[in-house]
This record gives C-alpha cells, structure tokens and sequence, in this order.
C-alpha cells in the first residue's frame, strides 16, 4: 500500500506573530501518524483568502487539514474562502442549527444572529458535527483528495478530529489501524534505557516499532503495530511488554500515558491508606502532585513544609543536635522528618525531602542539587541521596518524581 | 517603507510527526514581529533535501529563518543541503573551531571528529558564532534576500537569533526598532478591562499600539511605538503607562513580564518580612509558587497543608465548633486557618485557602468553585469568597494567584 500523505494548515495571525504556540499542528500530526498517515508539511498562514486558496493549490497531499477562522466574528473568513474555492452555495442546515440549540440549552445561554448564522454551510461540504461549540467541522471530497476544516478552539477541533474525521480518513483510504501501547518508565534515562533493553529490542518483530519519548524526568516508551486483527495485534505487544517488564521491572510504573501521581493515588487507595508530605526542597511541590488528582482527599490528609529549620524542629520533632552534626541535609535530618511528619500528620506513610536546589547555596561537600529523600512507612524508613544538577526547577521536579517513585517501589512490596 | 516579509521553516521529523511541540517557531515569529518584520508563513518540512530545496524556492519573502538539521550525526542534512543549494564548497574555519575548542575547555569535555566537523561550513556564506552549542549559524545573502541557517536547539537558537540575526536584519532592511512595554495585570478578565481602559486606549498616539495578551489568570498589556529616537519612545511609553495605572492602579502588579510570585518576593525582601501558608484546596501549589523562585528562603519559612479536618483543628487551631457550625468553606474557618499559620509558622504573614476544587464535592450552597481566601497581616485578618468554576486544575492556579495578588495589595498598604 502506498503511503498516504497529509498537510496541516493552522490559519491565524495570534499563531502567525507568535503570540500564541501552535499545539494543535503537533497534536493533529501526531494522531494522523499514530493512524498511519504520513505528514508532508505543516504551515501556518494568515488569516486572508488568498493565503487559503494558496495553501489549498499547492498542496499535493491526499489530505488537507485546516483549523481556525470559523468563529462568528469578521476576521474568522475559512468557511466563506472554502466556499468560494469549491464553487458552493451557503445552505442553512438544519441538524447543525439544532445541535447549536441544544448545545445552548444546556448552558442557559441566549442564541444571538450570528450563533444561528453558524449553521450557514457550503452545500457541497459534509458537515461534521460539533458538540462542544458552535462551528461546524466541514468535510471536502474532490476526486482522490480530502479537505477538512476544523474550528481552531484545541478541545473542539480535538473532539471533532477524533470522533468524526479520523475515522472517515480509516475507511476512505482503507488504511490499517494502528495499535500502539506506551510503557510509562521513571528514574533511568533514555540512553541507559536503551542500553538496558538492546537486546529485546533488537528481537522485536518487524511489525512492532518502538519510539523513545522522553519527558522530563520521564521517558515513554511507544510500541507500536499495524495488524487488521485489533486482538492478535494486543496480544503481540502486550506479550512483548511482558517481556520488557521482566528486564526492566523497577522503572516501570504504569502504561498508557498514566501519571506517577494517579498510579500511587490507586495504589493508595486500594490498600485504604493515607500519605503526608513533610518536604523542605521541593516546596509543596510534591503535595500539589498529589492533591491535583480528583478524589486525593480519601488518602492525602496534609502535609508540613519546613524551609526553616525551627519548623523542622518544632512540628517534625527533629532534633537540634542531628541537624547540629549532620547538616540538615543529611540522611539523619531526612529520616527524622519522613517519621515526624508521619507522626504529626498521622498517615500511614510520610515523603521527605531535603536538599539544595540551587542556583545558589551549595559548598564543596554538598553541592548545588544535593537532594535527600525518606519514605517513612508503617514499619521502617527508607532514604536515598541523589545529586540533581544545577537547575533549580528541574531539580524540584526531579526530586518530586523520584520520591513518588520511591513510594511506589515501597507500596508494591508491602 | 514597505512591508519587510519573513518565512519560518523548521526542520525535522520529530515536529513534522507531532512528537514535539513546535516552541521555536511562535518565539522567532514573535521577536520578528517586534523589530517591525511581518510574517507570511511558519513552516515545518521533513529533513529531506528535496524538501529543504523546495521551501526556499517556493518562499517569495525577503528574509527566510531557517532551524533544525545542523547536529553532527548523519540524518542532519541541512548544512549539507544549504551548501548545495548555493552551490558552495565547504571550507574549514578557523574561529569557529577556536569557538568550539574554548566551549569544550569550560565544560572539560574532549573533541570529537564529529565535532570539529562542525567548524566546515559553506564557503558563501557569513557565519554566525554559537556561544553555547558546536553548530554555528549561517546567514546567506542572495540580492534582496537573506536566508538564515539555524540549530534547532532552542538555547542556541534564540541566543544567536537576538545576538547575531536580528541587529543585522534591522540593519540590511533598515527597520525602524520598535520598543515595548509590558503592563501585567491580574484578577480582572480581558473584556472588562477592555472596558475599564476604553478612554484611555482612544486617547492613545497613534504611534503607540496596544495588545491585550491573555495567560491563566493573568492578562499582560503590551504598548508598542516606533520611534528612532529610543529615550524620546521610552518616555512617550512611560507616559502614558503613568495615566494608564491611575485607571486600574489595584490590577496592575508589574511589568515587563516579571511574575506575581517574583514581585510579592521582592516585597517581602523589601521590608525583611516573613511568609508562611495555610493552604487546603490548592494543596501546596501557593507554596510551590513561592519557592521556586531562587533566594525565597530568605522569606518563605514554611507551611502547614491541611486537607484534613483534624490537621486544620490540632495544626492550624481552627475550633471544632466552628467547623461544625459554618462549615469547612467559610470566612470563620478560613480566618482562624490563617491566624493558626501564622502564629504556628511564627510569620508575618499568612496566606490562608479553602475551597472545593472539583469536578466533585460541591453542594447547592457551595457549588464547586466556591473558595474562600484569607491573609493574616501583623494587625488583622482579611477574606475574601470567589467562584471560580468546575475545573480543577485552573481552580487551584487561579486561586493561588488570586491569594498572591491579596498579599500583594495588603503589602502595598503597609
């Protein structure tokens, strides 16, 4: 089967000044490709009929999709170009005037002319459906080629391109589905990683690619297949995961794009027990980790941030003369506050962290991202040191992901 | 003068497929824009050379930037591509490799023949100097035309693009420099402050343009002229930035894209006071805020999170009967969580949250959305009640920034 080609073209001077970053071009690229589309271009251009009917000309890709300019106001001008590029009549349809309808319905709202005007559509189009706005998505057959439009606003054009435009793409070109699986590793780099599991991955089969995507403190790892048996293709990469896990069972910590946080959220929650932070380091950093997931409350009660150390004596009840003789960055200081804040906060388990996050404050022996890390458990204290680098916003994320991970490792045991 | 026209293309696989957000495109866009050049397309292209050649051909502007492809492994082609294309011999140069060797010395690492390759570059062209990375730019000229070769690596690119590409750019095509301002505002929507300003933005010369520029609780006013003479534009911008604070002088924390944690820092230095806070539904995140920024220690202490009940009654000294009384969400729990703080985390002040984030928890007297917000000065309590929608993560942000924005008036007073 010969490789089918698409281009994407976002239209709008806030994304052509730079006022605004184009992440709906990647995020149509990059569900195209997972898909099995090849990307040939993607462009951004001003918001006039000229530069549509350009882009649209010069294009020799089998699909065209184009987002932006179909808001109500004069400026938005993409559905009256098209229109006049495919020879049309405005035609008032009526399924989309009744989506407006309901969509308005359910926000109390008021429908204005130019609301109603959005159910004005080229005759010749498809149209798509919108059920999170107002504009239409607009689908154009010529001959071998697609021309979609797509409203510009991500959570509508996402939808929209999800629901209705990959969809019709899979059957019109009859491409094979693509199945791909991420395993979501933490705490070990992408060229370790790839050192790690050379060997499996050099007897992956064919048809299972792997990509590499790292993040920061993360790095995802993609398998990807292209089977037109939806279960055997499942079957394939699940049993290739397995495999993987046996090699790499530490820094796994979940699949499918699943956070650390939601994974020690669940883990917390099937066990029924509950967590505090006492963090010096990162701030609070760790505790907003956690308290962003919705339903935190039934396992994380508080937490106690102590930037000085009076804090740390007086509420974690650690002792005057360990930070006297340790520094209280230091395995004795770190131990002592993941237990004090257990006891304070009483939760079954307690992170603790401790170190420099620079740029400045480091000395000879403790440099710039020196980090200590305790996890107070119901029956012991484990902690590590770690040594971080000299970015002070990595260093708090790092840190944070780190002990989270440490967490994991302690709740998979017990 | 008319119109100076530039295109954008990057280069490289990982953008064309949507595996990497496209950040350089938006900030090279933008800091043309500002030195007064228009843009007419941004484009992404595979690293193909056929993809490279046709790009510059099909481009019709006067300036085209061009980033990717310029790395020392064998799928980086742009150089390669560019020499072609111009039809160039490759040359050794001298101070690019001096460059090179004094970048290797600092970070004591050994040349490689793949990095002392970088310093061969076509012989046509005016190398640009990277102080941070092996690859140096290229600029070409061609008649009227310029084409700008640049590495990918967003550190590099925009040290080389300020330092090396834009003065000579304002050079070649004689360009006027324009000079902003940024007014940053906060805890008032884009459309109101539209109309609280709309005399004052009538009034203004016409050499002076305005652009409203919404972030995640924050909305940034930049004022633009055009002027050769620079002290003359500074003065004429800072003029009318004076009449335009004594309209919205409450709303109004900063400028030039100096963040709200940053101001209520320097504050706190200013008048060598102490911060702590009380936070429940942001859940660490205010705290967060406050610490990253290198140096808090010297105000910030700590914090006690309590999302618990009985942290907020044996931590915080909230009364139980209280609670029972006025509920969790009230100005009562609220004003005592921020007096507990600061007395427990011996401060100066104390910034106080209570709120239900959502998507869940709300109930008909207090919807999702509902948070209370309360700082604890030497000399009195202050709350305030807000209702901030569903979502949960912009709930936390906006409340935080709305908490610092209150400390901030309430330091302004004192």
């Amino acid at each position: 089967m010969s490789k089918i080609y698409a281009d994407i073209i976002n239209i709008g001077d806030e994304l052509l000044i730079g006022q605004v970053v184009n992440t709906n071009a990647s995020w149509i690229a990059s569900e195209l490709n997972q898909n099995g589309v090849a990307i040939n271009e993607l462009k951004v251009i001003a918001d006039t009929e000229d530069a549509i009917f350009k882009s649209i000309s010069d294009s020799k890709s089998s699909i065209i999709i184009i987002t932006g300019g179909l808001g109500p106001t004069n400026d938005d001008i993409t559905k009256k170009s098209l229109a006049n590029y495919f020879n049309s009549n405005i035609i008032f349809h009526k399924p989309t005037y009744d989506q407006i309808v309901s969509l308005f319905g359910e926000r109390n709202y008021k429908i204005t002319k130019s609301n109603k005007e959005q159910a004005n559509i080229p005759h010749n189009c498809t149209p798509l459906l919108n059920k999170h706005g107002t504009a239409p998505g607009m689908w154009f057959d010529r001959d071998d080629q697609v021309i979609v439009s797509l409203p510009g606003v991500p959570y509508e054009m996402k939808n929209l391109l999800s629901d209705e435009v990959i969809p019709r793409i899979i059957d019109k070109y009859n491409l094979n589905h693509i199945i791909h699986r991420t395993v979501m590793t933490i705490g070990v780099g992408e060229s370790r990683i790839a050192e790690l599991i050379h060997k499996w991955e050099m007897k992956l089969p064919k048809d299972i690619k792997l990509a590499y995507l790292p993040q920061p403190g993360l790095v995802r790892l993609r398998l990807s297949t292209v089977n037109e048996n939806y279960n055997e293709s499942i079957a394939e990469l699940n049993h290739q995961i397995e495999m993987l896990h046996k090699i790499i069972p530490d820094i796994i910590f979940g699949y499918d794009d699943i956070t650390i946080e939601e994974v020690v959220g669940n883990m917390l929650k099937e066990s029924s027990s509950t967590i505090s932070t006492a963090e010096s380091c990162t701030g609070g950093y760790i505790a907003h980790l956690i308290t962003r997931i919705s339903g935190s409350s039934s396992y994380y009660r508080g937490s106690v941030i102590s930037y000085s150390n009076d804090i740390k004596i007086n509420q974690l009840n650690v002792s005057k003369n360990v930070i006297d003789s340790y520094g209280v960055v230091s395995r004795e200081v770190i131990e002592q506050m993941a237990s004090g804040g257990r006891n304070l906060l009483k939760t079954d388990y307690c992170i603790a962290t401790s170190g420099i996050a620079g740029p400045k404050g480091g000395t000879k022996d403790k440099p710039v991202g020196t980090v200590w890390i305790a996890i107070a458990s119901p029956n012991h204290v484990i902690s590590k040191e770690y040594h971080l680098g000299k970015h002070r916003e990595r260093n708090i994320r790092r840190s944070a992901l780190i002990a989270m991970n440490m967490l994991r490792q302690e709740l998979s045991v017990e």
